[in-house]
């Protein structure tokens, strides 16, 4: 099945890499041409304008996109202009959820097709196969099996299929590693979901390597003179972290790559630590406020990105001013 | 009653003009020789050793000891080396309660008599009187009363009595400012819990205030460009903290004093946002813990005091790291 | 200045009275009959339908509503239609401040004028003054200064004034206990933020208390048997209420009511514990996340709140689940 | 090497198992008679008294207890009284780690070797491995090492070195699942932050399958009218646990489980929701404490445990009284 690729990131160019290795004719389009190069390279056919890469699609058309949220709508609106009924645009980017209600509802009035996917799997999709949250309409998303198959990890064979303890029957496509989640927005929300605990597991890794990093400090940082001599440790993080990977209840594939990057940069110096956020982590806590649900760990992993990002916000300098005016500490600018 | 007092920083010193303008005798010592000096201009009497300050009081003495928490140890075994059977030593300093357990137990050796009080009131103490929270033995406590009666702000005409709502009769000594809590370590127990609840009142009023600060960043920070039309306000944070002081439920006196502070310096610019903590924030959490109790907001508030005085921790940069491994993003150093 | 008051609740009929009493003419609607009959038996004019009410106002007109959020709509719309240019609609209740930037788009093509009042004060407004956050347009906020001011605690000799510390001069009429915050919107957003700080207060205060209540659990909870000698205390959090209502760091009105309420019941038996949360403190959080705030403190108070209501969530049963599978321990329905 | 198992439990009988699967002689002795009759069946030597054990032990004799925590230290002092100068005690179970250090420094008085060993693995680790993490002096771990061999996964074609990608040379026998982490104390600290990560895995994960399941809630639980239309999707969550597992970010051993209980009972109305926490969660959380880390996730996973096993406790019923105090709200017992 042809599919016409928007966007030649990391995400896009291996999506197209991986459709074109199962046979699917994939056309990749970016709006910077330097973005399509390497594919070009490798033979994936490439155009140099949106327009082109509609037209020269078998109808009906397969689009997906994969941009930058922020510019996921108006490419959208651009697409949608060269579509004819029956042709069906997929968002295979980070988009709240609720855009693609709305998108759907609009598009279905001109009788174009829109699916949700949520795609998650970074720059290791290409080789473990991507894991794919889908919305949208059970015949259209039926229809595309092909391609979600295609790009999927693909079952017992697959990546993650080897660590299995043996619960892979009965769940349909979902051990393949694609699911049919629900109507418009589905894939999305289910994705969303996903980062935010994806935020949640990178903190509470990233937290305890922390205190083991700092077992050693002694009477520093406020330990009590009683206490110190239990802070004499020197600890191996990246020994640590590599040991856990085997046999331990906390293994999995982020701790598989951070022990990869402590093992090369064990004080992770090479890093900056200001931690961006997309949008899910966001979405997440909000819809668990709308929820009802006390997401403590998520809400905290995300507040804890912004607070990376940051120095000495407005909150941390009205304390400073509050603990001076009560008790006459110097906690002034400069001091 | 005579009362020798060992240090002479903010409270302390106001501990002893409280005192003396009570008619208690109270002679006065520090180790840093200046710290003494405007007492002494003001008539209250000093002494330049300890050893000189003991020697003058009359027995049984009772000595108050208001000193930092980790000098406490040290100058309380210097104390209690010259002290006989039937002596007072009052810690009124932020010691850790177990301290006070262990202490009043050696001390009892000698039958030397030991109280901990914990003091609140910051530099405003003088003038309102000082929230005392007493632990030891009863007939120690009841023999002392005149001293803390005189501390205290002293019921219905004191700084606190005019905010009553009628609710102040039938708590004994409580009405008055002072409250023998329990034995040996209750008055620093109940002191640490007061801290720790006071760093939950300034976090969230500082959380809330930034909240307002920002009201204004329209598509910035990451807000859903739909949402921009909501972010355009500029609010007057400090005339806000001002109307709130009148007739809101949460007017206080920590929220007096930020409006302050606030109306000197609405940006809080003169202010470094490093926010210090003493011991308590830390022991409350420790015994929350122990308790089994779920102090979620007396935690987060003592916690950002620590992410207040950090530059990009060890698990900020850990983040960044796996980041870098999964995605590919770039939060590298200098980037 | 004639009000018609729509809503004749705690608020609404308190609002009513203290504005019949500085003279201004109020006249009061309910949907519930029996809710004006108090109001109607003190003399202040009732009408029994909305019609009437707005039929009887001298014009311009000016309508306060408060009325349940999730009927505040509902009641407006029907209110509009009756109004003419020129005319003047409050909503003093605690509505979503989006809403109210809508709102006042949609009565201005209409020629009628929108104001949203964050009214803080609970059921001591009446006595103490309300505390009113006020959006809207300059000139109609300018002249409705007649009803705020009547409304408003006013400063100096008002209930909080005494409280001051000499902090009072220079803010205009926030000193006065109001305050035009901006356009539309505004208002209710501050109050958003005050009642999100409010729950933050109330938390910080619980949890504080509730480690008193504990602290003589003895090896019970998990204590280790290390420090069961440390869990020995009996304390009367009851007066430790009332102590530190006298010159502690922490004194506030909230403490100055749950000292009251201790006094009453010490255990708290007689409440159930199920803490209802109204909108703002979620509107509060997810504010502060598109904002960017690390607001962990407001969000821990608002979990909180979800958490007392209900009785092992989904997420506690998955964690009993997960632990079964990976370490047999039994956790089932029933054991 | 001839190792003496104290303790047939879950862990106790498994590490015995691998270790006799391995051609190590392995003896075991629990206090519950019945607890070693599997073992004996499958014919694995047993002994029926502690002293039995110890003196059928080739010498120098090796020890390992796996008991509870609070009976560790009683059955240790035991076991010590028979052992001789030269002999080796291994604590493999969960115990606080600066007891290690005191017991350590007890022991080597008598010429008594102990090592602490953190045994993470599960139920599982029969089959996969158990990966360890060692303290003790370096000698008396290396002579060790072919007792830890025999535990842990062993490397590439363990059960872990599926998923390595790559990442495994180097780090000596931390690939192989075992660790020298450093002198006594050193294993059970790894071990206690080990599980206080775990208890963040597991709480970012069931927060948000919490949020899945909720998706539908339309305009239940507080949602706002207006976004009732986004909460109408009806999700699989076990499906949706099982597609994670394949090929997305967040995959783990956790979730494998996970899923496997999620299609057996995908409400989860099998499990009591009441989840014990064990002391490393909590000893977690006090070391990032006296560290000065903020461990915002690690705490919230640790609190969320506490929380579920309440109703409605003393905070809860605080904050009912005081919204009763100050509103009028009715939150009383039994309404």
């Amino acid at each position: 099945m042809q599919v016409g690729m928007v966007g030649a990131g990391r995400m896009g160019a291996n999506l197209a890499r991986r459709l074109t290795r199962a046979g699917h004719g994939c056309v990749v389009y970016d709006s910077d041409p330097e973005a399509v190069e390497p594919l070009r390279a490798e033979g994936v056919p490439t155009t140099s304008s949106l327009a082109e890469l509609v037209a020269g699609l078998t109808t009906p058309r397969v689009v997906w996109l994969m941009v930058p949220v922020e510019h996921t709508g108006g490419v959208l609106d651009e697409v949608a202009a060269s579509l004819d009924a029956g042709d069906v645009v997929i968002d295979g980017g980070n988009s709240y959820y609720r855009d693609a209600v709305t998108r759907a509802r609009e598009l279905d009035t001109g009788g174009i097709h829109f699916v949700d996917v949520g795609t998650s799997g970074g720059v290791y999709g290409l080789q473990r196969g991507f894991c794919l949250m889908i919305g949208g309409e059970p015949a259209t998303v039926r229809w595309l099996d092909p391609v979600f198959r295609a790009l999927a990890p693909g079952g017992v064979d697959g990546a993650a299929g080897s660590r299995s303890n043996g619960q892979v029957d009965g769940v349909g496509t979902a051990e393949l590693g694609y699911l049919h989640c629900g109507p418009a927005g589905a894939g999305h929300f289910v994705k969303m979901v996903h980062n935010g605990i994806e935020y949640g597991q990178m903190a509470a890794l990233a937290e305890g390597l922390e205190i083991l990093q700092r077992a050693g400090i002694g009477d520093g940082a406020g330990v009590r003179p009683d206490d110190a001599e239990f802070y004499g440790y020197e600890l191996d993080v990246a020994r640590i972290a590599e040991v856990w990977r085997r046999g331990s209840v906390i293994s999995s594939w982020l701790l598989d790559l951070t022990a990869g990057v402590l093992r090369d940069d064990p004080q992770m110096e090479g890093y900056s630590g200001h931690v961006a956020d997309s949008g899910e982590g966001r979405w997440t806590v909000q819809t668990a406020v709308d929820e009802g649900v006390p997401a403590y760990v998520l809400t905290a992993a995300l507040y804890e990105r912004f607070s990376s990002r940051r120095d000495r916000g407005y909150a941390d300098r009205v304390l400073s001013g509050m603990r001076h005016a009560f008790g006459g500490h110097q906690e002034r600018q400069g001091s």
